[in-house]
């Protein structure tokens, strides 16, 4: 089984960026053990901070996305346009829980055409939206 | 391990009340198949239709709880603070994704003090929960 | 014909409450009369402070019922969704003319789930409700 | 005993327009029925487009008056004025539940000065406003 | 010297309506004074409850005007339109003070359009309004 | 091939009102060059301040309509309905840009219910709408 | 002389929840104290996290009451009715200062209708609030 | 007769600030004109940039008052406090129209307290206020 | 023990003003009795309609501060700042109860940064207020 | 005559995407009908995903361009500056009336700046937006 | 060259007050340091806690001004208009970020008349500022 | 000492672009002369019209930013987000003064992670800039 994550903006950082809110573990590394979590799936990884590469991705994608849009999650039309536009489902994740935080972050224009989302879980968030799509 | 699920009002009509959003199987019977799939846990439930009952429920927790405060998640401020006063980690879980659906939905009250949110997987959300859990 | 009227917080009071908004002739003494007045019709009455009694109520109604949910019209998600939940047509009723009151009470969440609305008759929109349904 | 009803802008397509909305019946053909319902009823019948004219109608009214000012409920105060200044009591009347359609059909101007309210019976809401008068 | 009175919906009622707001004078007999005042000013006036004659009359007026447009003062961007398409300077006047009214009223949509605006000192405001133009 | 124009209030001082908005032409005088470019087609024209009025035409309308309803635009439920309710297709025009005019310009009632909208083109925006039904 | 205090939801906790911002003593230990500083004072006390039990408690009151709504302090309609409706005073109270926490704590509706407010003082605002009615 | 004019902030620069918006004419060389045109009247006036002596200016008037409270009319709770609380009238007046400015500008909080307000007429706004007192 | 009471503008004229909001005792009269009243207490008593007088007088402050700071409540940041910056501890206090009254009196500025507020018990707020201090 | 046509993110999906609403034929098959249609013009045709590269796309235009910026519309302040920035007329296109649909779409950041704005009529909007300019 | 810093409430405190915001040095220690660091220039500088102060001293200004307001910053439509109407050019200057801080800090109203505006740099904004002039 | 100057979408345009606004004199042109006023500064720059490219360019950062995002400044949570991340000091600079344009414009999501803020200067903000970081 396939399955794509799809990290926007500034999630390369994770592990070195704000690690009160994010945590001290980069993203790759928690990868390496994901992939070995979930031997019988195929995860593929692809991280931008181009929003149109984001929209590029999801218009391309063969397989069911779990998507992290990082600042675009509150702001992009555009890639909430993607989501409802592909016929793959799209499952929601994000590492903090946005309600928690300052005000501009506690919209998703991604949620309402999601599949469905899961928040507040730290970088485990992505390890239970693939135990939601197997 | 104990897991208590607690849920709000009208949850015990899931199943048969507006089945194009909550689906057409009661939480019973999905209940018989939840602990089945998780035969080491404990997983006890607890159904109220009153604001107060379920903070006497969240006070009296001794183990995790996934909660789905229904119609309360917009608007019981008393609620939020019993998730925050208590020393027990919540998950917040919800059927359908809150924000495709009117606005008075949009806003969750309990999601900045729960340690995360699942929403939008139909009644699979409760399962994704235990497995955010254990 | 059987009919159900659920009575929300603080009605118990009128007739003693604030006269000049709610008249002063007590509902038990005014349900005397709307029996007579329908002879033919089976009237109960139920009165609760209890949001999630309320709720109770309309899950185990069995007729159309005649709802005043007093203060919990503007702040219940809850009781929202049990009327719309329910099979059974329900009729909502206020004493005063909300519209005319302080902004809280502007806005009904009630309304849009319910088949009518009459407001601003005093005691007597309970007896045009039942006109509506008879 | 005499009743006025006032019709505003487009009440004089009901049964054409927006069937799913208003119903298919016409107006001119209930009010025959409404007749023969209160036989001991003078009721008259006025409809116009003209914000103006429900105006002059509502100042020369020489008995109660039942009102449906259609997309003036929203936006007119000079309406409101009116019936605030005459001495006949006005009762408001809709043909749908105002709550449950476009937000700017929420807010009535009119509501705080008329007598009481009366929505989302379809054209039975005129019979049920007879009924509050006589 | 010609000066023009347009005064809007209900402005007809003045002494009869609401008095405490409007006093117990009619308009009809406040101009005879009026004139009596300005025996040299040629005072014509003109009443209408309908937005779209207010318009016309301002369309057509061919020497400065007094306008209170009552209700429209605060919906009608029409006879804005008008006020600022003409020639003549046009004073806005009012009864009652617009600002210790019901919120709606706070808003003059025409006062930026205006030449200037006198408020608040009942019928007197068109004595001080004929004073503001000779 | 019918076409029906009905303008709103104060479009009949385009030419003399605001010329840097409107600019200079009158509607009469470009009119006779409409007729002359589409020789085929029967352009009928209709102009009335009065709201009301313009209900009255869309509601005995026998051909498409352009439609420009001026300052009625942005504040009548009242046309709003008609023109959802009529079976004609209307054409929204505007002679200049509303969006980037006064704040309580920005907002079109009429928008969601018409088959399309031209705006800013200046008179040409007639042209362009009949070339949109042709 | 009677004084009943009555305590909302989760004030239960107080001294164990959150004691950064309530502190770390019980109420019952406080309770103890408070009896000792007001000896000739028959001082009762309830707590309850059900809204519609605050209400009951409110109607069947027969001396001053102290209300520390808690939670419900800034949602709850029908306790705002509650102590309107009764004859008693009734003044509130809380341990922290909402003006200083989330925005959804800003509002109380509750305190027009109370005799008077003590907020911010710790446990002491119920020392404080015994001393404005004795 | 006695009037009292009481110039809050800037005004001193009336004639040489922003000339498109007040003018070239300073207010002493108008103030003599206006002294001329009202020999009977003993018009006395104040200016000063600082908000609490205009209150104190206020609260020892000892006959009716002209104000101009310059950016003081937009902020000040405590001067309208100071007005409302004096037994003198109080005329409200204004240079330019306030409501074809900045938006911070629309709102008086002065306007509900005096017993009429004036606005736009230039300098000539004085000379009419004194015309509404005499 | 020392302590001052800062009161803000219109506050000299309590007694006379608004005696429905305010009472028709002065405060200075009141003063005598409250000095009797704590003997011990070494009050001191100052104010001032100048907002920048209160600053300065909170920042000499060497005791605690009971501070009504009047009209300056809702709308200063700078006695806010002022409040926030000095050691001492500030007692805020209300004649009336502020969140009945008009809604730009219901937001205080001054209350996140005080000890602790008191209000809606007339005069007799100032002796509690004291009573919270000593 | 040359045209460029800029489609925005997700406009290579029409045809396929949600058909309802832009409906099943796609744009390219629509271009070559349209160069049909106009073989006097030389369309250029530029569709991306990125933000960044449409605003390239407008400052190297050498010719009139018609935009459909798609999500971008709503959100761009970027590409609003550059259609402000450049010299060549913008003409603003959509498929569908924003109007009519989720809120986030009512406002076009894009239209003050553009020469004009055609929405609604499907892809037919494109031929109209060429008729517009030439 | 002269340069005029005008401070304005509570920045006398700056060393004290709330250091974590404003550091822990007093500006009268650093206004020594700043005038070593500018030799040639001539730095005055003038502190006040009272609103209208600071307006005399910005009317009565003979040169380029660095004006830090404080709390005013946010509420005085009076000191705006003295910047505007006055003939020296002002810089703006906050010691902290306002963007950072509380809502009501975010909005400055002297901003859009002020010649520039420097923030967050520490005290060190203020030798900023003196290079923007010279 | 090294220093990059990242310019936003349109920046490129500066000298032809709105001269109004954004004066005659291009960003290149202006570089030159930066640099030789400090020789010893080795000022780096980069343009980019693609949000996505900002982010890589401050993520990659190992010297003091001077970053103009221009309209993503208003807009872009994702740009803030890399602000935050990234170890190197943000100074944010403006050509012009954001609170005298648009609405739009008046909100910077920057500012708040930003080291500080310079703005209004023209030009020679980025000279202003410099001497904040040196």
């Amino acid at each position: 089984m396939k399955i794509l994550i799809i990290n926007g903006p500034n999630l390369n950082l994770v592990g070195t960026r704000e690690p009160d809110i994010y945590g001290t573990r980069t993203f790759d590394d928690y990868l390496v053990d994901l992939r070995k979590r979930f031997p019988d799936a195929d995860i593929e990884h692809l991280q931008s901070n181009v929003e149109g590469e984001i929209i590029d991705a999801l218009q391309s994608a063969d397989c069911p996305v779990i998507l992290n849009a990082g600042g675009y999650t509150h702001t992009s039309v555009a890639i909430r346009d993607a989501v409802a536009a592909i016929g793959q489902p799209v499952v929601e994740v994000h590492i903090s829980s946005l309600a928690g935080r300052e005000p501009f972050r506690h919209t998703s224009l991604l949620a309402p055409v999601c599949r469905g989302s899961i928040m507040g879980f730290g970088l485990e968030s992505y390890r239970i939206a693939i135990l939601s799509i197997i």
